[in-house]
């Protein structure tokens, strides 16, 4: 192989190894480390990642790189990777060392306020450093520049390639056709039935989600599962891939949703290319479509009649004592409940995207000062009013709930959606490739889906960016048309199986 | 604070946070880590290991410690530790990059094959990777160079300032004394009892070892305990010390006193000064003052009479099926009994050092030469017949049962000898601090032992080389009689009690 490309592998590779261990680090905090060592292991990960900036900043790469660039065959494997490191080395280099510290020093400040203003309800305690963060990354959206919208430069720090017109068009799309999907459900909806949230035994929930991840394909071998505090996925490696749970015993649903999503998560980084450790190849391509492999398990496959009908009998032997006498189809119903509700993580597929809406539409506006974060709760409470017809009564419960501001990480929130959007369209596709997709699931076969996704998605690593991913997977961009149907044909099943029976059912 | 002092504790603290990176990994390795992560693994732990290397050897670093050592107040706590440091890099830096790179590669290639020669108990298949190896050490130690023995250069890793004199010294004492005191107990001795090798329920030994934890001043807050094939002991900070124990159903007193050793250990590292997280004076000073630690509890407390009478009851109501009808002198006279045996690892309190008399004379004359590679499975046997009366019947039982050799590690066994030593002056030296030291471990209150380690060991750090330490904690440097002394009252006690009642045990 050429040399300097071994070189530029090398150079990556050690990278990837040091993030790796901040990696472990990560994980370990929020699951095994003890109680007295935060302040040390926040330390320890913050040396790793200034670390691996500063090798990954290195002159002596980008020159390596630009050689590479100007060397290698068009077309190669070899070029894709080393065009994608050029153009992740020359927007991280636009930055300043001293920007960076700052912005990380005002990020660690403005978490702790976050989390005295939420435990107080308090938005006024939080609001100084939100407007700090709110004016260094409008800075920074200058310094990088961009064409048209200075949010684009954040959404692209998640989603490459992602900008406002794009997710407006998208999003404008979804919004219309959900808000009178919405009516028509809350409409035809039975009242919601409790029996969820009764006492499930907690070394059954366990068993149960060892077992579900197992048939969906999450190897333990290059995996693990432990408890924590928040659910989450973690890689260290493609051999080494962890996902945590939480266990609620009043809450069954909340461990088997979290689980198999980040199953999906999970599968996706123990399905890219082990022999491209470092590389972007190797590399998952983007939040959007990590997010659009979580929700692809948890929502199109997890939470639909076929996957459910199998694990039912499991489910109702295991819980007997809560589920006895309890109809499938009312657990179907019950467990896709949809409810206009103020807390974004609780909410269900459908009204889960005013919340991301809400948001993306506050960020885009933030960021462009076309408000003020003064303003912030009394612009969030009218949104929520108009999109969901409810309004929170105090901040904790509205602009307060989510930490992801406190973290400077603007341009998140809009990868939620579009993981749902991107999972619907590849989820449609996968369906037109074969017969009884809903059959297969039935039998827990879900070779055809791993299939379809290893080769369209996991294997193609970060050499493309989400757009181009979907265009090249399903043959056209991404479109919200196919999240409509699929919520649409959904609960028209649902709710049609009060009287028609299914004959793959009897 | 002097400018440049803060820079030499800013660059020893990222050091600092590499290494405890990478002892994460080593102890996940060992506890968590999934099966097909091993390679990747190895690398990650390699890049960390080389790049605190790295960061250590760096010129600017030494070029500070430099200035410091000429401006610094002298006596003060920071020229100690700049002095200590400046010890550290000058010995490092005369090894060459080249040779530490080809050391590393041998040494991974003759792990490799000590594995496949012990498995198939085969000398010869380990032979000339060891014979490479012992030619790289005797070539390090005329690199760093030594004024009366090559192998002074090896003692000095694990042992700063400790030299074939000195070891021949007390070697030579302890042998002789030791020799007869063999002699002599093992004529004394009863039959021995097998009671201990029948089956003790894991979950009570987990139970057991976890209390025995607290009661010794563990602090979970500040450390944890897991499951692992070899016991082991690691810091990534003393806010971070963790402890492994293995349970074997058929082997209680294994995972007894494995438990009480490591955390000997664990106490040294969770008592080191935590402000001065990176510096020599926040670590431990030598790997006999380490061992030193967890023999101290291991063996002067743990296999005392007052620690196991007053441990005796639950252990018996825990394992009533096993040990109904034993009497506690018995139990006392079980696990301590003696007798010349081939492994090492299982080898008693009195018999253990000629395991390590007969590797310190093989290695000693190993690298001065006058013994070579192809005759060690014949010096081992004679020697084992000379000093244990027993010989191994073939290499897996013999030369080939450590694995020391083949990471390279040459003047390590000492330590343990040493350790013991060193526990047995500190621990005759307490005892003369206070009038009812049995009669304090007998009621688990170990108070005043702690508060004497921690004033006169753990507080020290690395500031003091072991035998400096010794003397400014008992008065005298390290003498082997305290040992003897030790072990001669330890059994005359074990074996009058026979006849005559100790008034506090009535």
């Amino acid at each position: 192989m050429n040399e300097l490309y071994q070189k530029y592998k090398e150079e990556l590779s050690k990278i990837a190894d040091i993030k790796g261990a901040a990696a472990l680090m990560q994980w370990d905090q929020e699951v095994y480390m003890p109680e007295n060592s935060h302040l040390v292991r926040a330390q320890q990960i913050a040396t790793l990642t200034s670390l691996a900036h500063e090798f990954f900043s290195n002159p002596q790469l980008k020159e390596i790189i630009e050689k590479l660039i100007n060397t290698l065959p068009a077309d190669s494997k070899e070029i894709q990777n080393v065009k994608v490191s050029y153009r992740d080395i020359e927007k991280q280099s636009k930055l300043s060392n001293n920007f960076i510290n700052e912005l990380s020093k005002k990020v660690s400040a403005s978490f702790d306020a976050w989390q005295k203003a939420y435990k107080s309800s308090d938005f006024l305690i939080f609001k100084p450093y939100l407007e700090d963060l709110v004016k260094l990354k409008q800075q920074e959206c200058e310094i990088i520049g961009y064409q048209n919208h200075p949010y684009d430069v954040l959404l692209d720090d998640f989603d490459r390639g992602l900008t406002v017109a794009k997710t407006d068009e998208v999003f404008g799309q979804l919004k219309g056709s959900l808000q009178s999907l919405l009516a028509e459900i809350l409409e035809v909806q039975d009242m919601k039935m409790d029996f969820l949230s009764q006492s499930f035994h907690k070394d059954f929930q366990w068993e149960i989600g060892k077992k579900i991840c197992n048939a969906l394909g999450f190897s333990f071998l290059n995996g693990r599962k432990d408890l924590s505090t928040h659910p989450f996925t973690v890689s260290m490696a493609c051999s080494d891939v962890r996902i945590t749970t939480r266990i609620d015993e009043n809450n069954f649903m909340e461990m088997l949703w979290s689980t198999i999503h980040e199953v999906g998560h999970a599968l996706y980084e123990q399905g890219l290319n082990h022999d491209d450790y470092g590389l972007p190849s190797g590399e998952a391509t983007s939040l959007s479509i990590h997010e659009s492999q979580s929700r692809l398990y948890e929502n199109n496959i997890g939470k639909s009649r076929a996957f459910l009908y199998h694990y039912w009998p499991m489910i109702a032997d295991k819980f007997k004592h809560v589920l006895q006498g309890i109809k499938f189809d009312d657990f179907l119903k019950t467990v896709n409940y949809v409810q206009p509700s103020l807390i974004r993580t609780n909410a269900d597929e459908v009204t889960y995207h005013f919340h991301i809406i809400i948001r993306y539409e506050i960020e885009k506006a933030l960021i462009d000062g076309s408000i003020k974060v003064k303003d912030l709760p009394d612009v969030w409470n009218e949104k929520y009013l108009k999109y969901l017809g409810i309004k929170p009564s105090n901040d904790r419960e509205g602009v307060l709930q989510d930490v992801h501001w406190s973290h400077g990480s603007f341009g998140y929130f809009p990868t939620y959606t579009l993981g749902s959007l991107y999972a619907a369209q590849f989820f449609n596709t996968i369906n037109s490739k074969t017969s009884d997709l809903d059959k297969q699931i039935e039998v827990a076969d879900y070779n055809v889906i791993s299939q379809w996704l290893n080769e369209n998605i996991y294997s193609k690593g970060r050499l493309f960016d989400s757009d181009v991913l979907c265009q090249k997977a399903c043959g056209e961009p991404l479109n919200s048309i196919y999240f409509i149907n699929y919520i649409q044909s959904k609960y028209k099943d649902i709710y049609s199986s009060n009287t028609i029976l299914k004959t793959s059912f009897i």
